[in-house]
């Protein structure tokens, strides 16, 4: 197996890619592909004793920064490690991408001609998506920002596309898909989620109905469906509010010298607990839909967090997760013409 | 001035409630008047020394539970205390209403023919709002769950009444208002935001553009705008985040005996930042847009919550939010009337 990893993708890259690359290749045994700045890659790489491990260089002059606009800079930017990457996916020459990028960037390389590995066939709207901690384990996420408006179609396909992830890479049997709404009573929602609501019951999924804001993280749902606009609202109003408390939480007992001591005692206790909320235990999550694996893993990913995503690369390609979405899809179209005919 | 109390408001009716409103009497010195059953109130009453207080208690049978249809249950329930209570600031027998209740109840309630104070004059859509704790402060919300699906047009109504209400009774100096969307560029946003965007732009406000979920909480702005169904979803699930992150890091805690100290000789820390997260300090916030003053608190208010709830109402009587309100929502029509000619 070859799995594509973007050495220029993460706030600290290529220094964390790299590093992530090698701990994958030493510790799954697969071949990685390291694509990005030849001469940057090779020097990060003299620090590992990387001999003899799976893994290759592919050079690639140009790179796709955090806050560029996506389809504009894929354009502009041909040689960019993400469209250079995503092209070994296509010729069939690589199994899977992975990157720490720009998660638009990913979605237009994979879309535009010179990267294309283009959708899967009978998938309307690829979704970007997230894991999220739980209470009691973890949310799978999507769209959190590929489809700003959403047509009720598109987001049933969502829940079948989550279902098959969750089920075939993350080993949750019989997934619970949840549609995001403002309310649990199934006439809660936007016109489009009521629609929604409509498709979702007539796939054959675990479709536990709707569910609100807070279930998201009390584990209500194995996958949680929504648009890509309410998708990356939430998502992000999460990340805001664990940063506050923590922050808010650190401030106040830093001023006061017993509760100082009291944090030092606690501090094993805190560890665990950010453990547990920590988003490089997961690594990454897929883009699905494209016709190619691909891990897309957080901006702020560590060593750790980049070999992690490799593992789940190498996850999805074992359990041909693409050919499982395309029979789902094709299976739900089926449902749901039944079910209006 | 004469505040209407919803008694049968919070979860914890109308023990809570009668408590906060007899603290609200002695406190600010303006009559209270006691909405509910009539014998569970005057029963309540009795555990205080309310004697001399300025407050009165008004007789209504029914009750709208937390979990009734908004619209239904007002239909159903004309002697409830919502749309008892919500009559009296129509016959101007009083100058606010505060409930700790199903909000949905309390839109219903105000728009209903047996309770109608109505909408103001030039409103499309009145909003329920929240405030939240931030890093720095707070933020004021809108729409958090009145209007599901939302025009343009409406969200800039929202923009121009949650500033009103920010600068008037919050005391924020030229508030900054934000408008939500799934990224900060002028370009983001589904296409009803990108629309409302422009909008927002004419309207003379101190506008600082898009703002993120993040956003929410790291006090980008002090008046946030959304549609009630994204609103309703981050609001929820900033709330979802909060309690499992006190969860977590309770739990971690108690499995270590070390860290069980620690966090005793914390717990002022822990305290402290317990209470700048506690919605109950700001006690309610307003239903703006209809034609009376009307504040929604938490149903799980304390009796200090509904004691600040009642003190809103009191300012916002006292600024003269309405007026100020139908002014400000006539001169944004106009100059949006300007701009498109």
């Amino acid at each position: 197996m070859r799995i594509v990893l973007d050495a220029m993708g993460s706030d600290g890259a290529p220094a964390v890619d790299v590093e992530g690359g090698v701990r994958a290749a030493r510790r799954f045994g697969q071949e990685v592909v390291l694509v990005g700045r030849e001469d940057l890659i090779r020097s990060e790489m003299s620090k590992y004793s990387a001999d003899g491990l799976p893994s290759s260089v592919v050079n690639a002059t140009e790179v796709i920064e955090m806050a560029e606009h996506p389809s504009r800079a894929v354009r502009n930017k041909p040689d960019s490690s993400m469209v250079v990457g995503m092209k070994l996916v296509r010729d069939a020459e690589a199994d899977a991408f992975v990157s720490m990028g720009n998660s638009g960037g990913v979605l237009a390389s994979a879309l535009v001609s010179s990267g294309r590995v283009g959708r899967i066939k009978g998938v309307s709207r690829p979704a970007i998506s997230t894991v999220l901690p739980t209470v009691s384990g973890r949310c799978f996420l999507l769209d959190i920002g590929a489809n700003a408006d959403c047509k009720p179609e598109w987001l049933a396909q969502f829940a079948v596309m989550g279902a098959v992830y969750a089920q075939r890479v993350m080993g949750v049997d019989n997934p619970r898909v949840g549609l995001l709404s403002n309310g649990e009573e199934d006439t809660k929602g936007s016109q489009m989620v009521q629609e929604a609501h409509a498709l979702l019951r007539g796939l054959g999924l675990n479709f536990v109905g709707n569910v609100e804001g807070k279930d998201i993280t009390h584990g209500r749902a194995d996958v949680i469906v929504t648009d890509g606009f309410v998708g990356n609202v939430a998502l992000k109003t999460a990340e805001g509010v664990g940063s506050m408390m923590m922050s808010l939480i650190k401030s106040e007992i830093k001023s006061r010298p017993l509760a100082v001591l009291g944090g030092l005692l606690a501090k094993p206790a805190f560890r665990a607990a950010a453990k547990r909320l920590d988003f490089r235990e997961y690594g990454g999550a897929p883009l699905l839909g494209v016709n190619g694996t691909v891990i897309i893993g957080h901006g702020r990913s560590d060593a750790r967090a980049v070999e992690n995503a490799v593992g789940l690369a190498i996850e999805s390609t074992k359990h041909d997760l693409i050919e499982a979405i395309r029979q789902s899809v094709h299976d739900a179209a089926a449902a749901l013409a039944t079910a209006s005919a």
